[in-house]
């Protein structure tokens, strides 16, 4: 039948199926699967935030309502979050209050912590279990738990003290007290604590999962690493977009009225930004007038100003981000930035004097356009790692200051630096 | 004593302190530990190429040799995969044959696919055994396998059939044929497959481990999650780079000279392209002498280009890497993408004439700026998302067409419109 080939798929082939056919098909489907089976079905989904709405929309609201309850709280609530007040309430009305109070607290954490990515579906058992009672524990909370490969240990009042892996209790003896093999230097984080951070820690450790616990060392929840690995793809992919100066690059089906909408603001914000430069210019309007050879060189040096710029902050950026560029080291490492802008701005400013230099058969203009090469270069470099850096110690992520932005305040400078030059000597250019 | 207190560290704690401390304090850690416990902190290491080559050549040969045979065929290989091929002979030399067999099976295998990041420690049986022997294997494997939470089914040829994940032998009853319970429908990836693409199935599938099979169906291998969050990771900051134009961003403890040895290649390749841009409106000079105030509005042009350009690149770029741009999607891009230059060139053209009119009381000037800015984005945008699938069709990353090329590209183009449409109209201008 088609109920029982479909339920052989994997969950996410279903998913997979599930988004693509018609409103009709779905409307079979929900007929012919249990609440229960389509909740691992919205568990494997990665859907737009209209499409959770309209799909929940098409389901007769009890139903919803019971594959809501049926999933994993973090997935639950990651659909919730994209509905309206109202249409969240109608599904919380009827649900169970046990799962309707775990479903609130989850919500009301600040997104991109470990409250928000949390679940509530981990093992945990007390100190002073047996292997026996925990296996026990174990085959019982199989079938609901997110993971059983970890059982988390508490005290009384529900305390994280330790962990131990089902790898470690298949191979130890059934009398073996938990507290004796358990492992208490267990690695934990706050509830409050930022996603990139438990990635990096998940990463490094090479965990499955790390509990979560309150203020108080309270155990309340446990974060995947499936969901790890979403996190770590979302921050790139964010950190991604951010270069580029777009607000979001996901979604590749969008209409080219959104794709525009997402786009303009930045280029807009930009378009501003490069008035300025246009108004600076307007200063040096007698200079340019005088000798029009040198407008031919301001594509150059604004370009390869931004090109330095946009290196330098990329590898601000990114250490940040993976925490290698920290209090101590920042120092460092804007000193050794000071340094690399002074070599490529020496090499790439001597180049460009030879060239000009064989091309017109002028060492007077290369010597200039080199000069305001060589110092766009070391204040781009400059500006592109000291910049994420003050913005970083504001509380801000760097990755605000964005390519575009740091491209277009480099174009300010450097035209500033060839024409504030060019006006110095104009003397010996004309 | 400090043995047993540094032991009682995670692996990759004992591996932070390991790499921080002196020459000095590591050859103590060397005589303290075992070859097995020091196998553990170098799977969990994260060196640099030339730090793993220093502290081997630290060790004594065999002691080191031995230290290879205990770690995770995958970990080990990563490792010799730094040394040069007379080192790394003088460990295999000594090695087991078993262990320099497998070793040399993962040596072989191209960089960046299946073969190259997956390890020879997994867990299979044969179709017909019961759970209760499937069980003992696993604890036989427990402290060898690098997961026991999969067991990978195969029959008497090694050929994959099916899997059953630890959550379903604990909770089946102990005399059930195995055949009769695991999934036969495996999800596995051949030997010679990309990464990146095994990366967004363990992704999508929410796996911890996925088996790898040769041309002939046998199961050679499996990749664990640890191992796909640093290819994630790794394919994140590659695609990131390019579009930063760096070679690579990882290590912030770079020396100015290695950091600007990266930058160079780059700045100066784009810097002879910006030549290009230069000769470009050599051509040019004539209109740029009668009319200066037009050179005003070049970095502004550019840059609003080159702007538009790197965000189309961006989404193109990702999309593709995603596998969310396919054969069948390229053309609705594109379409997409058109569309999305128009709306924006429009908007963005729009608005430079407002403010040409208002700053400068021209409109003359304002339309002609306004028109360049429109077509330049227009052309950057369907620049910025064609480049990149073209270089996809030709079999290359397309992130190798990185944001500061297609900037500079748009440079040139946007320079032409403008100079090209000032000269059209130069009568109506002077
Ligand atoms: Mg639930
Ligand atoms: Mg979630
Ligand atoms: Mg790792
Ligand atoms: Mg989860
Ligand atoms: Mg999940
Ligand atoms: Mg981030
Ligand atoms: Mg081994
Ligand atoms: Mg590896
Ligand atoms: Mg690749
Ligand atoms: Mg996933
Ligand atoms: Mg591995
Ligand atoms: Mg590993
Ligand atoms: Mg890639």
């Amino acid at each position: 039948s088609f109920r029982e080939i479909f339920l052989e798929l994997h969950p996410y082939d279903q998913a997979q199926f599930y988004e693509k056919v018609g409103p009709d098909i779905r409307k079979t489907i929900y007929q012919f699967l249990s609440p229960q089976e389509m909740a691992l079905i919205f568990e494997a989904i990665e859907l737009e935030d209209e499409e959770y709405e309209q799909f929940l929309k098409e389901m007769d609201t009890v139903y919803g309502a019971e594959m809501l309850s049926y999933m994993y709280t973090d997935d639950a609530v990651d659909v919730l979050n994209e509905l309206d007040d109202e249409h969240r309430e109608s599904y919380l009305e009827i649900m169970d209050s046990e799962t309707v109070e775990e479903i609130n607290e989850l919500l009301a954490y600040e997104e991109y912590t470990a409250g928000a990515i949390m679940t509530k579906e981990y093992v945990s058992i007390l100190e002073n279990s047996t292997v026996r009672s925990a296996m026990t524990v174990l085959r019982n909370e199989a079938p609901n738990a997110e993971t059983i490969y970890y059982v988390f240990v508490v005290d009384e009042n529900h305390c994280l003290t330790g962990v131990i892996s089902l790898r470690d209790l298949i191979i130890s003896d059934e009398d073996t007290l938990i507290k004796d093999i358990m492992n208490e230097r267990v690695v934990f984080v706050k509830v409050s604590d930022d996603q990139e951070d438990i990635a990096q820690i998940m990463k490094d450790y090479n965990f499955l999962a790390i509990p979560v616990v309150n203020e108080s060392n309270k155990l309340i929840g446990i974060i995947t690493v499936d969901d790890i690995i979403d996190v770590i793809d979302e921050e790139a992919s964010d950190d991604y977009s951010k270069l580029a100066g777009v607000t979001d690059i996901d979604d590749i089906e969008a209409s080219p009225f959104k794709a525009a909408k997402k786009r303009l603001p930045w280029l807009i914000m930009l378009l501003f930004l490069g008035m300025i430069t246009a108004t600076l210019m307007g200063q040096f309007e007698e200079t340019l007038d005088k000798v029009a050879l040198l407008a031919l060189f301001i594509p150059l040096i604004s370009g390869t100003s931004g090109n330095s710029g946009t290196q330098a902050l990329a590898v601000a950026v990114r250490g940040i981000a993976t925490g290698e560029i920290d209090e101590k080291s920042k120092m460092k490492m804007l000193l050794r930035e000071v340094m690399t802008g002074l070599i490529t701005g020496i090499v790439c400013g001597l180049i460009v004097v030879g060239i000009i230099f064989i091309w017109k058969h002028t060492l007077l203009v290369g010597l200039l356009v080199g000069a305001a090469i060589g110092c766009s270069i070391l204040v781009a470099t400059i500006a592109g790692s000291f910049i994420p850096l003050l913005i970083h110690k504001l509380g801000v992520d760097p990755a605000v200051a964005s390519g575009p932005f740091i491209t277009t305040l480099n174009d300010v400078t450097s035209i500033l630096i060839y024409l504030g030059l060019a006006t110095t000597f104009l003397g010996q250019l004309s």
